[in-house]
C-alpha cells in the first residue's frame, strides 16, 4: 500500500499512555459539548415509531437537507448529507479523480486525509507550499495545476494554519480549477469559527465549487458523523450515486439530532463557543510571544500553528514534548514537508494557561 | 458514468405515488421495529457527557467490537465497525480491487450494489447464473474465475433468491478465491433469519474470507447505519486504512444503541421475528402454489423470489402491477439478466394475505 494512513492516533496514544499529566493540545474534538437540541433530537429518536428506524433517503432526511439549503442559500436538491465531512470529501474527490485527471492540488501543510485519500484511490497529490504568511497563493496553484488536475482542494478556515482565503483568492482558485476542467473542493468545516468579518464561502465564487462541511465543529458533535456537501446541479447526481454505493445513506439518529439542534440553538450558543476559542488563542499566542515562538495569527478555526525554539515538528519531537514537557500537539510533519519543524496546537482544552506555563518551561529546558 | 445506480428507489416512488392502496412487498426495512435496548442506548447517548460526542475510535467502540467478536468467536482486532453492511462491502471490495485484479465474481441474480460498486470503482462484475434451483454452483464460479478476479462475492442467506450455501459450497468457494489470490467476501446480513438448522458462515471456511454483516436486519434498524466486517488478521489493517480515509469512523449513537441492544435483547425476541417471517412466507407461498407460480422455497432471508404467470419481471411490469394489482415488488431485472422475468416479494408487511388475494386476482386478469 502506498497511501499514507493518517497518523493522528499515534499522538493520541502517546498522550494517553504517558506516565505524567498531559495537556491535550492535539485533539480535534471540541471540549464544550453539544447544545441541548442535539440531546432532544436523540431523545425523540429513542421514542419514535418503527418507521423512524427504516432506511433514510440516500441524500439525507428532507428536514435536514432543507435546513442546510436554507442556511446556505441553495436548492435542497444540491445538498447531500454524508457521514461527516470525511465522507463528503471522499465522494467529492473520488468523483473528480474517476473522471477528470489523476492528481489533486492542495496546500502544504495540508490536512493529511486529502493526500492520503488521493493515494488510496491510486492517484497523486501535488502539494503547493504556502507563502511566508502561511497563505495559499493562487499563482502557485496556477503554476502547479495541469490537465492532470482532477481537483483543487482548499480548506478555509485552514487546518493547520488557521488562515482564511479571501473572496478574491477563492474566485481565482475556482477559475484555475474551471480552466483545467477540475473541481474546486472547498472544505469549510470551521466556518462558524471565523474571528473577523464573515465567512467567505466558495459557494459565492464566480465559478462552480463543491463545498464540504460538517456539524462536528459547529455543534461540537464529531461522534455523530453528520456532514454534508453542496454541489453544482450538474454534478450532484454523480456524487450521490457514489455516496449510495459507498454508504447507502447517513445515520438517522445523528441527522435527527442535528436537525433539531439547527432549529433550536440560539445564536449566542455559537457566539459563546467562538469567543471561547478566541480567548484561548489570545492566551496562547501571548505565551508564544513571550517564548519567542514563530506562529501564524489565526483568522479562524481551532488551531495555532507555531514553531517553538529548539523543539522541532517530528513525531519524535512531539513524543518527547509529551513526556518531558507535559503538552501534546500535532507534529507539523504530519501535514506535509513545508512546515515539518512546526507544531499544531489545538485550543480545545480549558487548560491553555497550564499549556503555556509548561511550554515556557520546556523551551527553556531544551534551549539549555 | 458506466456504473449502474441501484434502481430500488424507482419502485418505492411508484408505490408511494400510486392512486390506490398498495401492499408494499418491495421494501427492505423490517416493519416490526427495534428491541427496547436500541431505544435505551439512544436515551443513554442523549444523557451522556461531552466526551461521548467526540470522534469514536476508527475501528468502532471497544464495547461493540468486543460484543461482535464474542458472538463470532474471533479476536476483536479482526472486527471493523462500519456505516452499515454497505460500507463494509464497499471497503472490502475496494481493497480487493485496488490490489488483486479488476473483476469481481458473483451470482446472477445478485444484489445490485455489488455489481454497481465494481463498475463505480472502474472495474467489472462477472456474473455467474444460478442453477435451476436458484443456487450458486461452485463449479460455475471456478469456470468464471481467473487471475483477473479480485473478489468472489457471495450472500448467504441470499437476496433475492432466499437460498443458503452449504458449508461444503462455502469451502469450495473459499478455495477458488484463494487459488486466484482473490478475497472471498461473504455478506451474511440475513444470518439471524435461517429457517432450518444453523447459519453456515464463511468464518468457518477452510480458507480465509472477509465476512460482512449489519444490525439492520438483525435488530430491525437499517436507519442506524451500523454494520461490521470480520477480516483475516493480515488484511484488517489495509481495510481499516481505507475505512479511515472513506468515513473516518462510524456514528456513536448508532453504535451505542446496538451495543446496548446486544447486551439486553433476549433470544425470544430474535426467534419471534424469525418465526414471523417464516409464517408470512408460508402464507405467501401457499398463495403462489394456488396461483401456479414458480418460486424458490427460501432457506432464509426476507424474500420470496417468484415468477408469476403472465406478469414478467421488468420495471414496467412492476409499475403495472402496482397500478392495476395493488402490490409492489422488486423487478427481477434489477438483479441481473438470469431471472429477469421474476419478482422479489419481501415479507416485511403484516398484509401478506391481502397481497396474496390481490396477486391471485391480478394474475387471473392478466392471463385473460
Amino acid at each position: 500500500m502506498e497511501y499514507r494512513r493518517p497518523q493522528f492516533y499515534r499522538v493520541m496514544a502517546a498522550a494517553r499512555s504517558a506516565d505524567r499529566d498531559v495537556v491535550d493540545c492535539a485533539r480535534g474534538s471540541p471540549d464544550w459539548g453539544p447544545p441541548e437540541g442535539v440531546r432532544d433530537g436523540l431523545r425523540s429518536m429513542a421514542a419514535a415509531d418503527p418507521n423512524a428506524y427504516e432506511y433514510p433517503p440516500a441524500a439525507g432526511l428532507d428536514r435536514l437537507r432543507r435546513a442546510i439549503a436554507d442556511r446556505r442559500g441553495v436548492d435542497p436538491e444540491r445538498v447531500l448529507v454524508t457521514n461527516g465531512a470525511g465522507a463528503a470529501n471522499h465522494v467529492a474527490m473520488a468523483t473528480a479523480l474517476a473522471e477528470r485527471g489523476s492528481e489533486i492540488v492542495a496546500a502544504d501543510p495540508v490536512y493529511p486525509y486529502y493526500a492520503g485519500r488521493a493515494s488510496l484511490l491510486g492517484n497523486r497529490a501535488r502539494l503547493v507550499p504556502v507563502d511566508d504568511e502561511g497563505r495559499l497563493d493562487p499563482d502557485a496553484v496556477r503554476a502547479a495545476a495541469s490537465t492532470d488536475t482532477a481537483a483543487v482542494v482548499i480548506t478555509t478556515p485552514n487546518n493547520p494554519t488557521g488562515q482564511t482565503l479571501s473572496a478574491d483568492a477563492i474566485d481565482e482558485l475556482a477559475a484555475i480549477a474551471a480552466h483545467f476542467d477540475a473541481i474546486l473542493i472547498s472544505d469549510e468545516v470551521y466556518d462558524h469559527f471565523v474571528f473577523a468579518g464573515r465567512h467567505q464561502s466558495a459557494l459565492d465564487a464566480d465559478a462552480p465549487a463543491v463545498v464540504t462541511n460538517s456539524f462536528s465543529k459547529t455543534l461540537a458533535v464529531p461522534g455523530l458523523r453528520v456532514g454534508y456537501l453542496v454541489a453544482p446541479a450538474d454534478l450532484i447526481d454523480d456524487i450521490e450515486s457514489r455516496h449510495l454505493l459507498t454508504n447507502v445513506a447517513t445515520t438517522r439518529p445523528g441527522q435527527r439530532a442535528v436537525a433539531r439542534a439547527l432549529e433550536t440553538t440560539r445564536p449566542d450558543w455559537y457566539a459563546t463557543n467562538r469567543r471561547r476559542v478566541q480567548d484561548r488563542i489570545a492566551t496562547f499566542t501571548a505565551g508564544l510571544d513571550a517564548i519567542g515562538a514563530e506562529y501564524y495569527q489565526p483568522d479562524g478555526g481551532f488551531y495555532v500553528f507555531a514553531r517553538l525554539p529548539g523543539v522541532g515538528g517530528s513525531f519524535d519531537a512531539v513524543f518527547e514534548m509529551i513526556e518531558s514537557g507535559g503538552v501534546a500537539a500535532m507534529p507539523g510533519a504530519a501535514f506535509g514537508d513545508a512546515r515539518s519543524e512546526w507544531l499544531r496546537f489545538s485550543m480545545l482544552t480549558p487548560r491553555i494557561e497550564t499549556a503555556v506555563d509548561r511550554l515556557t518551561e520546556y523551551v527553556a529546558t531544551v534551549e539549555n
